[in-house]
């Protein structure tokens, strides 16, 4: 087992079944050190600020990032081979006076960074749509670097 | 012509005439193998879900990578330099209520694969939006990569 | 000062302080020649269109560039380290009758090619949201070229 993945389950998580795209597209895409990894949305539903608690948002967008993992696993095989975090973008499914996106995707952040220290630490869009696919809480994608 | 061009005539298809960006902005820019390419909009305007159906929304999307390659030809002039596709973001114009963005795109993504063939696959990010520049129903913008 | 920063002082405008990132994020990551740079929004608030005018939105825009070029001073040091601009990707808050988003992100555009020249040309999405971090009229984030 790859280091990232003791890692994940020495924070007492683990990595979702991979689920294939719902589309036409990869789970992830290649160039040289950077890796693309497809928009993931996160099972919790509904409306964050109305519907979603911040505090289940939150944990929402620390899953995604698990639900992410898991499908580059099954692309790259070791997860080791993954050196840090380049850029993630991370839409939040808000009501139009709801303002505290950064805090939902600090969900997500936290846990890269635990997991791949201070490699994981990127830059990052963090904002506010009123839909996402599946009527989800959160969706994210990630840039990551990779030897 | 090229052999990607060849590819869109088989299909019935053909480039639109290349528009001019409408505000200050390159059609598209290179980084040594990546050339990224600025969004567009699609001809189709309307709200996907309600003015526009799920059908006409995903031939939206494909004209809209059209309306991308003929840009690019315009800087590239041989599109058989593009020797894949990194990334694509859709983002969709649709209510609140309307979940289907990832089959809107795949309007986009089967294109892309059905010209450039394995390498034309792609990470992708399709996301909702509550409106879109013009008031198009979809918008797209893509990173190859070019040799 | 570096040469990018007599540029600005010469338009009559000025580097923002800079401000930390609101949540656990970092200004700025590099790979390679590429930078990316996180989003930021502006101090402007309130929804373009009915709020806030065009024209102020512009201002906006333009403003939100120096915010993240002082973030990334604080990072790289010399700003004359960035010998590009790839793609911009704006956000603009905006009614659902709006849709004049890339003239607000023309604003961020203009001031980029005034500051890096020809070089300072890139390839952009501008699109519209229902809502932004902290109620924010615009955001951006930016792909540098870095030497």
């Amino acid at each position: 087992m790859s280091n990232l993945e003791n890692k994940i389950e020495a924070l007492g998580l683990s990595l979702s079944a991979p689920k294939a795209p719902v589309g036409n597209y990869l789970g992830c895409k290649r160039s040289g050190e950077l890796l693309f990894a497809s928009a993931r949305v996160s099972d919790c539903r509904g409306e964050v600020g109305t519907e979603v608690s911040l505090e289940t948002a939150q944990i929402a967008a620390r899953d995604t990032v698990l639900s992410i993992l898991a499908i580059i696993k099954e692309d790259i095989q070791d997860l080791d081979l993954l050196t840090g975090v380049l850029k993630m973008t991370g839409f939040v499914r808000s009501a139009s006076n709801f303002t505290e996106h950064p805090k939902v995707i600090d969900g997500a952040s936290d846990l890269l960074i635990q997991l791949l220290g201070e490699k994981g630490r990127h830059a990052r869009t963090a904002t506010g749509v009123a839909q996402l696919p599946f009527g989800a809480s959160v969706q994210l994608d990630i840039i990551f670097q990779i030897k």
